[in-house]
């Protein structure tokens, strides 16, 4: 630990915190926020949301009975105090052991975590689930569910919501309101929470007691006394109950109080001056992807950008944001954002939606049936689709199976930097198919690599060789090329390379040919083996004598896993896969 | 046409209705009612949701120009009068062309239909897309949303509203309440609309205004005069606005007014009874499971039935609900059912969730997020999984695939009715894993064919031969066992027989056995071929000399096209799959 801390040194567990008096709850706070700050400004992390929750946490901490009482977080992006106060400091006080804790609650990380969580909008619905089975089971503690207003506007709080007021039974939602989701909110409910905060909760007009749930408010979460009061008021309530709390995002750090969505979540920084430490000019596809939308905008006022509370993740800027009426962000709603980019599609706009790969399995059914069933000439960016170290909640592996049993879509995956342009381009521009385009995961400049439209499904030959076919799905082109050479190098062999384009078809006339002069396809793609690209070569190749080796990722949830590790086990480096290549065709 | 309309008979389109008096539109209403109850008695349909908005509807296009103002049915349960008024009238007069008109909204039929539809809680974020694009393009016209009470709980719905409200522009949202989901309604909103329906709308407490939007009250939605005026109001607002309207569901049919639930959807019935006109006494699964889970329920009160809102299609009858603390129907809300049945898993209680092979892809991210990261025993009965002539928006093809990319997922299907039975059984009592089990497509009854776990993955030897290995999923295990004959009967060949049992993974073990004495492994799935089992099969041998025939779904949405053809276009009949057989063996 890097000093002494008067109170925060004596205090472990819940049962220490409940021996402190008001004053030294607020010294241990101000401790906590400065541990707080010293850990995210060295590791990055959830600044504003968790200096904002840390008086609140005291608070629940002090009044409730964790683990018997059982506390779920929303997102969980608020959760560092928690796991500070319940066993876990020394993943915030120790430099050695910061890795050693998740960024989200984890109910393999402790008993006081009821749940893995990573996504928002879960709190209330897995809630009531805790409170029927405590009440099916005779057993008596409280529920808790901490849920931000940033969460509320997703479809499954608001389902969650509907649901909590049948149950009659203790329930309590606190409502952490800092007027801020990532981004700015966005929607009419937050006109009520505004017109909630400024009458001190006095409004008749009420979304939470318009979906039958009791109501109190606390003006100021971020006092210690005033939210032990209150929560001592609804602690064993035999009614679900919502406790609206107005908690300053990122208090304690000047930056932060200020620019609340640039730091809603941080890289390491100066603590003194709030600058990056790592200042990186290097290009990304979120900035590759604002340069394009800020052209095609300006040249077609019909164009709209959309996004589902990440502005960020797609390059949606405060410049391409300047586009007022040819940018929507539509607040955590991923369902909403798909069906209104077919509508408006459908209109003759030109909708793009960026999203994050572990936030389109959201809209699952959207894609399906408002989008894909309308044949919408949509285009959606899937960004942070591969392989890499995230946290089990945000994996990138799984968009290329899950959207590939969904009829209708047109599902591309570029491999460079001018492909990708060139493929949004035409995406953008045609108006027939609802298209979904895998943003690449590495930047990779190549010259005529141009995407032009030849047919669906068509793919296009990198190289031409024989024996060997490498089937490289978008950004493994690099590795494509490399085990290439590494056969090249070893055995003399001039393998085939193919850059698949579509990813979920098959060209049947490319791959007619490849029969005709080689034993084995080798499919790549970061994304899970189980319904991905390399299967349905596996199919399609399935009744021939020619053999097919799929290297992807495994189906799991690794968790902070670093990639290269992964790509290791996975046999996915050019001489894993070039081994398995020569002892499957025998080559010595 | 069986009779003379006096009315009818003059009306084709919209524009032959703007010339009828308020008197006239009266009589329509009920000659269209008439028609509606003699076509839907002898075809079947909803018949309690289109019987109750006939009059809003004449209403709506007396008022509206469609298609140029554009009116979007949520989940088009209702659109049968739209349908009359929009140059169709003939698919619900004339017999002969019952079945060229979708009971479901079509893009694809009539430009007065904007989308295709047949999923809930869509029509506020498409309609938002419409508004956009229109804005963007500079256009005029009014953007209309028709959405019901029942679909108003679905996240996406609920979604939608907190984003129109941010639209600043023309968009009515007609909401038609008729106090009833496709069961009872469910949840904290409702106890709000029986208030504002009490108030006259009057009450400050309003959801529509607590999301931030203008509203306005019909107290009889059935009334066309009262409906013609307030739609007059609206029509050309320049801001989103919710015209709240109270209808009565199954209105003019006696029964429909009062069983309200039956009367939803209903087989053929006698007009003057109401008695269905095919009584079938056949066993089913949803009978099936009513029996066995009521079993259950007696014998152990932590085991808890869930559905959302549709508890007939799981044999949640009425007897199920009668256990009132051991059932929760969580209204449409199937995010917030799966992750409620997370909560109650991992705090001990037994929950069973029973949902349709369409709905379960509404809940991807709660099933990857909520449920199996968190790995929950919670049980998932899918039902309606299979080749079926059914509407192109309630296809049971997808959810083996969608289900496959997911991690940690135990997901099975039974063959025959005691294998589900020991199966439900098992999943229930354990505690290790999420179980999702595909309730078959028909009910096959086989002496000692129990479930008994040996271990994940592991599948059961139907039948020992050599040469050809049919692995049969489900239900097609009859189909299996027909080629079996039928390749015996013409090659005197011994094949062997596999139920997969476990549909997610592959039986190592067996399948190296496999490899041993057989050229060819075929499988058989009633799915998508996109990413489903038989794909994870040919994935597996891919590297082996042995050849597989995976057979299933097109990826397609097919339309009403009977099973009997899809199965003969798919080659699954003993005669077709025996010749791709014999073809690829060169067996003569």
């Amino acid at each position: 630990m890097n000093q002494n801390y008067k109170i925060l040194d004596k205090v472990d567990y819940p049962s220490d915190l409940k021996k402190l008096s008001i004053e030294d709850m607020n010294i241990l706070s101000e401790e906590i926020r400065d541990v707080l700050i010293d850990k995210l400004s060295k590791t990055g992390g959830h600044v504003g949301p968790n200096l904002g929750i840390v008086e609140a946490t005291i608070a629940m901490h002090y009044v409730f009975n964790s683990p018997k009482d059982k506390i779920v977080f929303d997102v969980s992006h608020q959760c560092y105090t928690h796991k500070i106060l319940t066993g876990r400091k020394y993943g915030f006080t120790d430099p050695e052991k910061y890795n050693s804790i998740s960024g989200f609650t984890s109910k393999y990380e402790s008993n006081h975590d009821i749940f893995s969580v990573g996504h928002t909008s879960t709190s209330v619905s897995l809630a009531c689930g805790l409170v029927k089975a405590r009440d099916l089971k005779g057993e008596k503690h409280n529920v808790i569910a901490v849920i931000g207003d940033g969460s509320l506007s997703g479809g499954e709080a608001l389902e969650g919501l509907n649901n909590a007021a049948e149950l009659n039974s203790n329930l309590i939602i606190i409502f952490n309101d800092n007027d801020m989701s990532i981004a700015e909110n966005q929607g009419g409910i937050y006109k009520n929470l505004k017109m909630l905060r400024e009458t001190d909760g006095k409004s008749e007009c009420n979304i939470f007691k318009s979906f039958g749930l009791d109501y109190t408010f606390v003006k100021d979460g971020n006092d210690i006394e005033s939210m032990i009061n209150v929560l001592e008021k609804v602690k064993d309530t035999d009614r679900p109950v919502v406790v609206h709390i107005c908690t300053q995002k990122g208090k304690g750090l000047e930056f932060a109080e200020v620019e609340k969505e640039k730091w809603h979540f941080n890289s390491p920084f100066d603590r003194k001056t709030g600058k990056p430490l790592n200042i990186s000019n290097e290009e990304n596809y979120a900035s590759i992807t604002e340069k394009y939308i800020l052209e095609k905008m300006k040249n077609d006022s019909s164009v709209i950008a959309i996004t589902p509370a990440t502005p960020m993740t797609s390059g949606f800027t405060k410049k391409v944001r300047s586009f007022e009426n040819q940018f929507t962000d539509t607040g955590i709603a991923e369902e909403h954002a798909v069906a209104y980019a077919s509508g408006l599609a459908s209109a003759g706009a030109k909708p793009v939606l960026g999203i994050h790969s572990s936030f389109i399995q959201r809209a699952y059914d959207q894609i399906s049936q408002d989008l894909a069933l309308n044949r919408n000439p949509a285009v959606i960016l899937v960004f942070g689709g591969g392989i890499s170290g995230a946290d089990k909640t945000h994996l990138g592996i799984f968009d290329i199976a899950l959207l590939g049993s969904i009829p209708e879509i047109v599902h591309m995956a570029p491999a460079t930097v001018e492909e990708y342009i060139s493929m949004c381009d035409w995406a953008i521009e045609q108006d027939k198919y609802p298209v979904v385009i895998r943003v690449p995961s590495k930047v990779i400049h190549m010259e005529d690599s141009e995407f032009v439209f030849t047919g669906i499904n068509k793919s296009k030959v990198i190289k031409e060789g024989n024996k060997v076919c490498i089937v490289a799905v978008g950004s493994t082109i690099e590795l494509g090329e490399k085990i290439s050479e590494e056969l090249d190098r070893r055995y003399n062999m001039s393998t085939t390379i193919v850059n698949p384009v579509y990813i979920n078809g098959i060209d049947n006339e490319l791959m007619n040919c490849i029969k005709e002069n080689h034993e084995l396809v080798v499919t790549l793609e970061e994304g899970v083996l189980e319904g991905g690209y390399g299967e349905k070569v596996a199919a399609y190749f399935s009744k021939d004598n020619i053999k097919v080796l799929n290297f992807g990722a495994k189906r799991r949830f690794t968790d902070r896993v670093p990639a290269e590790k992964l790509y290791q086990e996975y046999h996915m480096t050019p001489e894993l896969t070039a081994n398995d290549i020569a002892e499957i065709l025998n080559l010595k």
